[in-house]
């Protein structure tokens, strides 16, 4: 076996979705419950009744790749060269570490809480990592000057999500353009950044920015996953300079070939109108709205949320050092399953992420029973 | 950028095809040209307006890989925890190769003339690797004793392909247990066998045996691509012992997540009654009939064809060191794309890959454009 294999912890959250009963309250969940809109499946099967189902160009339909390009409009990068089509935001995170750093010298910095596939990633690929924690007392608020002062000679990408999993931030374009301000005073070769940008149309202010219209050694990953409900689509994409995407293409086409093509005419019947990436933000709004009264009223302390469907609540000192044991003991004792916050790195220790994509009475009868749970003595 | 990737040449076979004009006759091209079946793509898109389209587990659909797992009927291997669903059988040829091989260590061990993807995987992985070559003499006869003479005590894995891409041929029963056995005599820890049977259901005498029966250690790989001509819906597996598939399905999970649910529910579909995937050979038995006919016709020399859609077809004297530049001056000349055999690998050199998909007219008529081509002098 590979032994990089061994050093790569099973998934936290897996392992609690697993002991789910049916009639627990999911707020762990990290995909949307609302379904998508049927019409461009609909349309996809006519287009494969007349054409059949054959292969993309490895990279992807250049006219998807071209309304993507579009739709970033990232400076330089606004072509159909600069995109490759994927399976998923997650294939192209993996594409951009495996295509553009070497992994005998470079190293990867890594903002937290994250997404644990970054880490994970790394240590599959051989490459060295290190996390840099946005402040917890201060609601994991962005913060360029932390994320400069943790770079060290030989790091050579950076990885941030924004709008992010699992906090619920975003980072503010004032603070991106600190980052790339400092990137570009940096000596030495350029860092990239990757920028996972798979929330980025669920916002509930301003549209956030991308780092990737401010620096010109981005790659932007996204996806029509969670903007429209098609996690199981497995349609993403890379957009990044075109040196970049041709060397990622190269690893894309040995791993799986090309996207599937029935997902590819889905997509380019989404970006038919590329409005249609936003049509379920107002729902998430609501749903945040409903969020934020119930955890006011049940007195939780929780980070702002300003984009995604996530948001992490402190737990009370007793559990404040386990927060595997809190989510194991809220899902025994009172029957809901929120993701511990040790699941995002340590420094989101003392944490759960609560997913709030549930219907409103399940969302609202869960925050009570997590405010009853919190109070309660924890060897009751 | 990742050093690997200066190592790993760019496709021949697609720099050939994108000096393809409108008109030329393609015995290139590695799909089929037959429609699939558009019913299963209908009852996936009744199956999403009532399901939605969410993520199924990372494996995939536990009652569709029972399904595959029954129909190989491997030998221990045969519940739903033997079977990953993948990104088409490129990806499960790459997650065998991530997930089972020590790169520090192991060595892969490649039956040619042989689809490149193998040692390009292998290099992209840092896997050491070596090729053993089929006898051209004897039409590339699938050959037992030359394998087991070229394993090495590092040789950790041996790839093969039956029916075979680019020759034609099938490993027979009796040859395959000689390996077997071989393998079964040797010291040491075991040698895995990669088994590549994504032409398994395009046979044309006996149907073909798997090393996968005869051998513990055998991961297959197969896919609905070529046997229902849906190359396009990505859809594939690998069938391996538990510890193996539950080792790659930690890899597909970080590079991939899983494969697209929409083509698992197609499959699901196929699956219901495998018969389904036999349905296409009966046109490619027909078709092989025509090929063999305007082989020995035009009196050109090619490797029996057993199976797979593919022959290859000896070159004249003149281009017999050179079937790059063979290929380059057919399709100036003759208007014919087929692929240079070096592109299979150094074995394959002083051979074409015909791939005999096209339509009746276009197969008749490109074999006896390439029959006068090899007739003129070099320097026509």
């Amino acid at each position: 076996m590979n032994p990089v294999l061994d050093g790569i912890a099973p998934s936290l959250i897996r392992a609690l979705n697993a002991r789910k009963q049916p009639g627990d309250i999911d707020l762990g969940l990290g995909e949307p419950t609302l379904r998508p809109d049927p019409r461009p499946f609909e349309a996809a099967t006519a287009w494969v009744r007349e054409h059949g189902c054959p292969y993309t160009v490895n990279a992807g339909f250049a006219d998807l790749r071209a309304r993507i390009a579009a739709y970033h409009a990232l400076p330089e990068r606004a072509s159909a060269e600069n995109v490759c089509v994927t399976v998923g935001s997650e294939e192209a995170i993996y594409l951009a570490l495996k295509a553009v750093l070497d992994p005998a010298r470079d190293e990867v910095l890594i903002v937290e809480p994250c997404y644990l596939a970054y880490p994970k990633l790394c240590a599959l690929e051989g490459l060295r990592h290190r996390t840099v924690a946005m402040d917890e007392d201060d609601g994991f608020r962005p913060d360029a000057a932390r994320v400069l002062e943790a770079l060290r000679p030989q790091t050579r990408m950076l990885i941030l999500n924004s709008p992010a999993n699992p906090t619920g931030r975003v980072w503010p374009r004032a603070e991106l353009q600190a980052l790339a301000d400092g990137l570009a005073a940096r000596p030495g070769p350029p860092v990239y950044v990757l920028s996972d940008e798979v929330y980025r149309e669920l916002y509930f202010g301003e549209p956030p920015a991308s780092i990737g219209a401010l620096w010109p050694h981005s790659l932007v990953a996204g996806s029509l996953s969670k903007s429209n409900a098609m996690t199981g689509l497995r349609l993403g994409w890379l957009v990044a300079g075109t040196a970049e995407i041709a060397a990622a293409v190269k690893v894309h086409q040995l791993v799986n070939t090309a996207a599937s093509t029935f997902s590819q005419v889905v997509a380019r019947e989404v970006f038919a109108d590329p409005r249609n990436l936003a049509e379920h933000r107002a729902h998430y709004a609501d749903r945040l709205h409903l969020l934020n009264a119930s955890l006011a009223e049940n007195g939780l302390h929780a980070s702002p949320v300003e984009g995604a469907f996530y948001c992490m609540v402190r737990l009370p000192d007793a559990w404040s050092a386990d927060s595997l044991g809190a989510a194991e003991a809220l899902l025994a004792r009172a029957h809901v399953v929120a993701t511990p916050g040790l699941a995002f790195g340590g420094s989101g220790e003392g944490w759960l992420r609560l997913s709030w994509v549930a219907e409103q009475d399940a969302l609202r009868e869960g925050i009570r029973r997590i405010a009853r749970f919190f109070a309660e003595p924890r060897a009751a």
